[in-house]
């Protein structure tokens, strides 16, 4: 890796975390590529050399935000109650790092709209994350372990709901909501078995 | 009631209407008093006769969305089911009116920020709508009518979480998302009488 490669990588990295913070800070149609060069400290031309559009750069934003889950995530892990507990995790990650939570909710609700650009990253999002819960449940369903009537769809589907919907109530005021012990809550309320 | 008055009452209303408007398609921070004037069609100095700033249209838009909530709901209804069905019915209503919601939602993951001029009226929002639900949920625990285990502050919170978190998911692909269905199913697994 020459000098000059590992300085690229560097900047790049440096403009996706400032354009992260100004998202979460201003919303993804508030931010102007401008703004987010004078965060960084280069020029507006120098930014356009990494990232030629706002939409680009917004893309690069959340390929970084996956391949982080994607990391703390163990992909090999079966569905069923491992797979629930993986998302307790990932709430409590969440906790630490409010800035992230920020972002997300943010874009989330922006991109509501179908013309936003990443409207279709939320549409896949949403899918991917309810198909996955949704597997585990009706694993656990197979089991017995989850309780009778609990429909596996509805509760994957309402699970990354309240997910979602915690993140903001807890965003807001973080002493009023305890986000890792109302999802466990939410969970154990489900199961025959401790979660 | 003079013409004039009148006249000033329905421009007024008008503006209310645009702003609403704007901040569910833009934000509120990407939405100025020039933006909204030109939407209502009157001037920029036009505007500022009715909201010399922009925290002066936004709290008439919340006091609006506030005026026709309120409307909606029979503050009469004594804890118990009742409330619990009114909210199911809010959520009949909202999906009626995605335009609101959408606002709602945007505003909500904005004013997450502590000096957002909506902070202190979400903190609010969010505590009454806890406190009035968890009271629901103590009146069904006093009479058995809430499953063992089923603590009623921790069932309150996630109830107001996950319709806030449906309403972001459902905004952004309606046909993946039965908002009415999915609270129905939420509660009713609370619960140990028919919703």
């Amino acid at each position: 890796m020459t000098g000059g490669y590992l300085k690229g990588r560097i900047r790049r990295e440096d403009i996706i975390t400032a354009a992260a913070a100004a998202y979460g800070e201003l919303g993804y149609h508030g931010s102007s590529l401008r703004e987010i060069a004078k965060r960084v400290g280069i020029s507006h031309a120098g930014l356009l050399y990494y990232f030629p559009t706002k939409e680009a750069l917004l893309a690069a934003v959340l390929e970084r935000r996956d391949a982080e889950d994607s990391e703390r995530e163990q992909l090999t892990v079966p569905p069923g109650l491992a797979v629930l507990r993986h998302f307790v995790a990932l709430a409590e990650h969440n906790v630490r790092h409010p800035g992230i939570v920020d972002l997300y909710s943010r874009l989330a609700a922006e991109a509501v709209a179908p013309d936003h650009p990443a409207h279709e990253y939320f549409v896949r999002h949403y899918r991917a994350a309810r198909d996955g819960v949704h597997e585990s449940f009706a694993a656990l369903a197979a089991r017995g372990e989850l309780r009778d009537g609990v429909e596996p769809a509805l509760a994957a589907l309402t699970f990354i709901a309240l997910m979602d919907g915690l993140q903001v109530q807890w965003l807001t005021v973080p002493g009023d909501v305890d986000l890792v012990g109302s999802l466990r809550f939410y969970l154990q309320n489900l199961l025959t078995v401790p979660l």
